[in-house]
């Protein structure tokens, strides 16, 4: 096991009807001056909006709104919201959605406090020294991102998707309400379990030895999804097999399950850039990469692929081939992702085998290695995308 | 599952030589004037007091001491660090041990901030309203109190035994480095084991349904604890092992596994009985508490008996006999204590069968019913201590 800091001071305020809360905790952590963030109107049809805006207004607490986050969230609008808060001197933003309203926020919660341009922090330029505190009220189970200290963020021009983290960017609070997520067509609901477990994966597969408590861990999350996702996509209402996936959602990414350890997030990379350029869900475009990374990569740690076939997803053991069993482990992987819906290759997903070098020139390997379980190169990325166009069960 | 809230804010600073960064993070956290509390002497030692005060001192930082916290530790002592914290206008109180020396240090920082005794927020006269900030060092994997809001003490006189709860008394960061913990003789690590695995079973027989995720969780512990814990009893100085067990005891306690759920901890209250009559172990007592309760309450709910055998201990299950299935799992769970050193009955512990109404007694439960997973009544109580005598593989 590594050396390792954890940290996730975030209060989470969970069960049903909780985000009529919403003032009470804004009061708790100082808030009286609110930017509400919000998607592209699903928190305004569904009413939780208005009760957030309510229980705010019991409090007395001032607030204005920033709607029309989009899916991979924008540098444009990011700039807006920086605008606005500098403009009316707020003083906490509230971020009603998934994750792309939550990175929105955060970057805006960044922004906010810094004299440069915030894009210095996703393009490395810059540290984050000092943000305004940021709360959610969840939507959406998927990205993880109400309890971790990590944004991702698309700058348009150029379609460049990329990343920053900050203990300042975790939020106060994150009220998870399971029944906000019913309402949740099943092929969204379907990309959020995928991108929990792809959370979950680029944990697991790694070369530190002796991390058997986190191992567990990343297991628990994992069988956890495969009971309770089919139940959600058979009856979309059932508000316990919700409650389990969005508190497995949190799980999966604050990183009580990834500590001391090395961990990979080239699945993540190779998908943001399918994201960037075709503008699907994060989650579709994980279910195509990661059992493509998980077949090109198997033969570098066998057993540990064993491990995960055998563990969570109930293989025997094939001591006399144990590759045979690592390969059933992938295969049940992606079956699990086609029952759920999920696109498993490039045509299902929308994306052109013809585009991959573009894919690998944005993703900017050079003639270098991309870290991670395996090292990739140039070729080894190519491959894995390659493996991505032709998966087939 | 149960609405919750879920609040763990201590930063978790893990690793080899890490106790030589106490310094920067007290000031990190704002300290200015430390009371350093220990306990009998393994602190001296080891080296580890002197290794902290050097930190502190090379941030500038003024520290007084006071040592000599037992076993079950008293409230003899958290008066006399109330009035040295009070004497000296300390305002930071810093643990170097295990849970009884952070157990104390806890109820020292809720004294030195209420007017009254501090007893009363053991007693349930008062609630906790604030507290000096704490921070800990740990040296023993066991009681969890690094990353909890718990504290239990015992006082002198009539020498009861009670536990007080509040955020205020989370740790602000808790220094965790394996290191600390491989002096532990095997009986103490063994006991230690048994505290972390109890305060999971605590949590994991509930009436509570539809708790997958937390389930898998305690499951995650439970199970590293039966590959970890044997390891160091054969081999004391396993890093690896020795730092999978101490950050499972933190995982198993700061409530992560047992959110939105009925927690039981009844095992917890008959043990806590037998320390403070016999000041055994707490760990030690709860192996011979802890399969005789389990036995007692199997048929209360037979097959979540049989998801603990099957899951953690591996039993195959008996579709035609699912009792014999829960009862194989206590059996290999008590085997499993005995295997690591631990006592299984009173007589291994050293109490005896004639004190039985005493502790019936002490426990306080009269003509009412204690609530938890199975509710008991003096004479379900009275029937777990006396399968507790005679308890045998």
């Amino acid at each position: 096991m590594n050396d390792f800091n954890f940290y996730s001071p975030t209060e989470f305020v969970f069960g049903r009807g909780r985000e009529n809360e919403a003032g009470f905790y804004v009061k708790k952590y100082s808030g009286s001056r609110m930017l509400i963030h919000y998607g592209e109107g699903s928190a305004v049809r569904s009413g939780v909006l208005d009760r957030v805006k309510k229980s705010l207004d019991e409090q007395g607490i001032y607030h204005c709104e920033l709607g029309g986050v989009a899916p991979n969230p924008r540098d444009t609008l990011v700039y807006k919201g920086i605008e606005l808060v500098k403009a009316e001197g707020l003083d906490f933003i509230l971020a009603i959605g998934g994750g792309s309203v939550i990175d929105s926020a955060k970057a805006i919660a960044m922004g906010a406090c810094y004299d440069g341009d915030f894009w210095d922090f996703y393009s490395k330029k810059a540290r984050c020294e000092g943000a305004l505190p940021v709360a959610t009220v969840l939507t959406i189970a998927a990205a993880g991102s109400e309890g971790s200290g990590d944004s991702v963020i698309t700058k348009e021009e150029g379609m460049l998707k990329r990343g920053a983290g900050s203990d300042y960017i975790r939020p106060r609070f994150s009220i998870l309400d399971p029944e906000l997520t019913q309402t949740l067509p099943p092929y969204q609901t379907a990309c959020g379990a995928t991108d929990i477990m792809a959370h979950v994966f680029e944990r697991y597969f790694t070369n530190t030895t002796e991390v058997e408590i986190t191992d567990r861990l990343c297991e628990a999350v994992l069988l956890t999804m495969l009971k309770e996702t089919p139940r959600v996509i058979a009856d979309p209402n059932n508000y316990d097999a919700r409650a389990n996936i969005m508190w497995a959602g949190m799980v999966a990414h604050n990183n009580i399950v990834g500590v001391g350890r090395q961990q990979d997030w080239n699945s993540h990379s190779l998908e943001h850039e399918l994201s960037a350029l075709y503008d699907v869900a994060h989650g579709a475009g994980l279910a195509v990469i990661m059992p493509a990374w998980m077949e090109y990569v198997h033969n570098h740690n066998v057993l540990r692929f064993c491990q995960m076939a055998t563990r969570v997803f109930g293989c025997q053991m094939d001591f006399e081939n144990p590759e045979a069993t690592a390969l059933e482990g992938i295969r049940r992987f992606r079956q699990f992702l086609k029952s759920i819906g999920m696109p498993i290759n490039f045509a299902e997903l929308g994306a052109k085998e013809e585009d991959i070098p573009l894919l690998v020139e944005k993703l900017g390997v050079g003639d270098g290695k991309r870290a991670g379980f395996m090292e990739l190169d140039r070729s080894d990325v190519t491959n894995i995308y390659k493996l991505a166009v032709k998966a087939a069960l």
